[in-house]
């Protein structure tokens, strides 16, 4: 079966989510990076095609628009299926916006666009379109957290009381977009990253694995953001208080300046009889704690793992799997999923199982309430149900 | 040297934290449980005297008043010195009271009164006393957070930034109260615990930890308090956004119905040059993590320890101690400043180290706070500084 | 009721175990330290009773021989009960041995003698006299080495298959005991230790802890025994491997020069259906891993544990117990048995949970064939069955 | 530049470790999957081919016969350039010896050859060959063994005293050969793994490692092997005690019964100042102990980081890398050494950091060893040197 080709906008030199979405789409044989515009300096960009993803000349893009353009002219057993967008936030929506027009699917990262604005609008140009919209917040990809999620969904644990969502990080401690670094440079960045720093950046993963592992919705939060690092303009930490749709309560904290901390993400859930814990840099270990037995340590590809982590796992237990996979498990129900539509059949609903223009939207509501709390002194802001 | 005098007021049947007590007390051969009142019944504070204690007859009170008359009137070698306060919240103020004002020094469990009048009047009448007064906040007895508080003292991590401060356990998740477990009972009871149930219980632990480690003061907060079980009187779990006085940011929760989770304290703290973390739990360890260097592993009884946790330290490394022996550092501490006082000279500084009425005042301040806060809808207090 | 009266040999400056048996033996409120010989030269060993233990000048005798025989004298209702051996191993046989012979009680050190003829001759010694004799294998004290021993003992994990029994140390990486320190000095004298160092010392232990977890007995050995530190007499370093009564396999090994570990003692026991690990250093958790289904997290206080792990639990779970307490099991135990043979009822079957003099010849069987096998290139020795 | 071709031996329906070869090959984007021959029966070999692999049927092969005969006659811009041998030990030499005669570079699954007289053979045609032999002992892939490797050799821990390599699995604790389970069905029988079962296909693992990461070689050794499970034909589990060249000791010690466990590959060394351990289940995470200092946790991405362990390493610090990234850090290295051979230049001599036909050997001659000492009932035997 013909692999499905992926054009890849953004992930020049300097960049590092660029290669990561390379890696990650090819893992499984289905799907292989065909073109691509990977920086916006046209020369640039052609180079890093032909020397740093190894694509010829001809369809090493000097920019998006032109991949564009050139690929819906190719035949279409050559064409590229699907425009991935790893670039800066405020350029995410005019890449989709001109990928959908086209008839291109899209992978995106996240959040979304650079606002609520943006974001709604993408949503309404997808659903028109009738294409599939991606959105790589790809920590729900791990087979732990799908396990999380359906012990919950299936009420082991009872009715969800208390969340813990948690996303540190250090290296944002010191001014380092002020020595040039490239990925702190547009993520300090208002006119790029847009209205939240850190908890755009990160702060909406949390939010995003929050509500995809209870399966409940934040109904209204309560922030406090703040701007440690001098001469920054967006926020670099944040506290925020929550309420879910059914009752639970929590807290959910983001932070690039908590020095040492390489990329803590980290999720507690309580229900009436019972609790889970998940930490990212461990994430093939879900323990699940109980009222009344002893915890357990559910493991990646070990016993009583429910169908969508199985579908996630490609090695025998106690063979870590890590990020890279993670993220692959994204592209994997992708592809899945964008084969049946090639093919006009109905997809597996497991393949249904990725983050969509939904969650991005999502992200952009969450991102515009914590701003708008944050800046009226810690009220609670109401989130669309 | 003849061992100091401790007369136990609650400890009896069903009760936990009087046997702690003793045996915190007694540990380091300081100190020996010479009499007490072990319940407000008098027949049955006699026989857990004699039956539980082993102490004679004559000196198992039927009452704390009882008590206090009659050591008073012993001669001065056989008299008790001081008298530990293990009841329920609203039995603290005139158990403290009655032995104050009779020349006892005067241990206490925590919360350290009713409300914040009574703590402010027990203030005013330890000073005037000229007496010792400790409060069990025990948990700021272990060697590892003698070292945190240490080495942010000395500013290893620079300024403090953001704290997660955490206390969370889950046996309360069902109403154990309405099946006569004694503990859940007075501590869920407004008339018996206060004006706050889980965060006068172990919110305030949180909050002593977090201030005694930074060195800071909790500026102002925000409060979001909750009461899951039906039929229970105060709150059983609650998140608190908190800003410090120098300016650092964070988050205080805690729960008692986190359904699985036993005792799990927990303080992260982050400065501009470093972070470090410490679990309860897992109490002889604290990791300090750096911005530019590996993380490491620092231990009780292991290099590099500064005075303070060494003075609290029994055994080399890796004989693991507990939650007693932490209990007995305070102990410790207290029983050395005694000697001082009733020898009439200056104490060791390190003797003072305990924590007293003054932070027995900055508990209940910070549980009005809290409950002021949660009650407005989460606006932010301030509190006195 | 009134409490047993203990003498302590040894335990003078300098030293640290001494201390710890009076913390242990106390902590349960059972026990008191009423006189002791705390030193092989008079003048200390009276100073140290007196100013280490606060006992009275009367009481604080020069030398064991001294003590036996003023305490002999007492009359019943102050002599002490029994005898604690705290010295160098090759002192242990004679102070045991007039202990006995005046009709008290023992509690002894490990390892029981120096060695093997003095072993039996005081098994047969003990019988004879009809009083009780307790050896500090203290490790076995820990709540969650009863839980794994009753898992085993009761069928949970099937026949036992292999076996892991570890006990690393670093402090004698270095010649510390050419510095003076005394702790080092005996134990690495042959004329003070016996025929082996490091798996006297500790090997000792895992043996102990591998043969009680399991209830199989070791059936023969293959031991290779190094000297890494130069200068020193006997090993500081060795690895065995096993041979169990049943037909299991496994290895033992111990090391005081593996630098950077603390006191690293850890058991790992596998079965037909499951196997389980516990360290000593996080002593609470017991890890039970199971072929077909998730591993657990059995812990102190938790649920699910059996009589024993119960009857040596003071606290609810998440209060870390630890060394001391583990150790103060030990004694609770021998307590209760000695009360019983003082009434002379019999003791409760749980009160005999405590290592004896069977398990001290036993520990001397094990030393004996180590060292044999080692000097004999590793040839496989039989131990007595 | 155009990639790498690899031609697959094995791997067909029901493998696992030819899928792994292909996403470890393929992950940086240098090699490519061109041909294969999956499976001893030619139609499930080129059904899987297509099926599975997505390979044009042309070069889906029913051989690997087939394979090299018709890929040596395809011109050299299409021909494959290595052979990969994913296939039951005892067919590893065939495969190897006519991909060697006929041109073709190799990657070969471990242990390198059914005995230590093919091995000896296979080095001898390596040699005359000039050709890449390549290994995959790819534990020994992973940034923080690199990192374990440098602090070594480097002199951070002084001079190696005594190792811990163990490798303990759970996954045959019931005889599933049995059942039809075609993993275990070669493995356990004599006429396709060798003479080794448990310490051919995990022991050697764990001897490779430890002479990788130590630099030592074993000098002699004493083992013990155990056919746990009836009807067996190879030993399931067994323990060794190791003294190495440079009078270091040890032990290692490898498992497929030991029920619960998953991949359990842990080392650990010390030497004079200090130690490490390491665990595969956890392999981003290299602790680092001191004698005199606190323990460091070193960190894959993290601070400090050698030039081997960064160049095997794709993302910051946090985003764990797994068993399949390692494997491919091995394919890294040898396909950069590949490209210089090709290219008829000096390789880095980072490139050349992959096991060959040297490791093989030494595999071969660690089984050899195992199998006669155990036969002769444990007795030293020496390994070449």
């Amino acid at each position: 079966m013909a692999k499905l080709r992926m054009g890849l906008v953004g992930g020049g030199e300097g960049a590092f989510i660029g290669a990561v979405h390379r890696m990650a789409a090819e893992l499984d044989g289905q799907i292989e990076l065909a073109c691509g515009a990977f920086s916006s300096d046209p020369e640039g960009s052609r180079r890093a095609g032909v020397e740093i993803y190894g694509i010829p000349q001809a369809r090493s893009y000097g920019s998006y628009q032109e991949m564009i353009d050139v690929e819906k002219a190719l035949p279409e057993d050559r064409r590229m299926h699907f425009v991935v967008i790893a670039v800066p936030n405020h350029v995410h929506y005019p890449v989709a916006k001109m990928a959908l027009e086209n008839g291109f699917h899209v992978m995106s990262d996240k959040p979304v666009t650079f606002d609520l604005t943006e974001a709604r609008a993408l949503a309404k140009l997808t659903e028109e379109s009738g294409l599939l919209f991606g959105l790589t917040h790809n920590y729900t990809g791990y087979p732990m957290i799908k396990e999380a999620r359906r012990l919950i969904a299936e009420g082991a644990l009872g009715s969800v009381r208390r969340v813990v969502a948690e996303y540190l990080q250090g290296w944002l401690a010191r001014r380092i977009e002020g020595e040039g670094q490239k990925q702190a440079g547009w993520r300090t960045d208002p006119t790029k990253a847009g209205a939240a720093g850190c908890m755009g950046d990160i702060g909406t993963h949390a939010e995003n694995l929050l509500e995809y592992v209870t399966g409940r919705k934040i109904a209204s939060l309560c922030a406090d953001l703040t701007t440690f690092v001098g001469g920054r303009g967006l926020d670099d930490d944040g506290n925020v208080l929550l309420r879910l749709d059914n009752g639970a309560k929590g807290v959910l904290f983001a932070s690039q300046i908590s020095a040492g901390e390489e990329n803590a993400l980290k999720l507690r859930v309580y229900g009436e009889r019972g609790g889970l814990e998940w930490s990212q840099m461990e994430p093939n270990t879900l323990i699940v704690r109980w009222l009344d037995a002893p915890a357990e340590i559910r493991r990646t590809g070990g016993p009583e793992m429910g169908e969508a982590a199985e579908r996630g796992t490609r090695l025998p237990a106690g063979h870590p799997e890590g990020f890279l996979e993670a993220f692959a498990n994204l592209y994997g129900n992708y592809a899945r999923a964008l084969r049946a539509h090639l093919d006009e059949r109905s997809p597996d609903p497991g393949d249904l199982d990725f983050p969509t223009i939904t969650e991005g939207v999502r992200g952009m509501e969450f991102i515009d309430a914590v701003v708008e709390s944050s800046r009226r002194n810690s009220v609670w802001i109401d989130l669309p149900q």
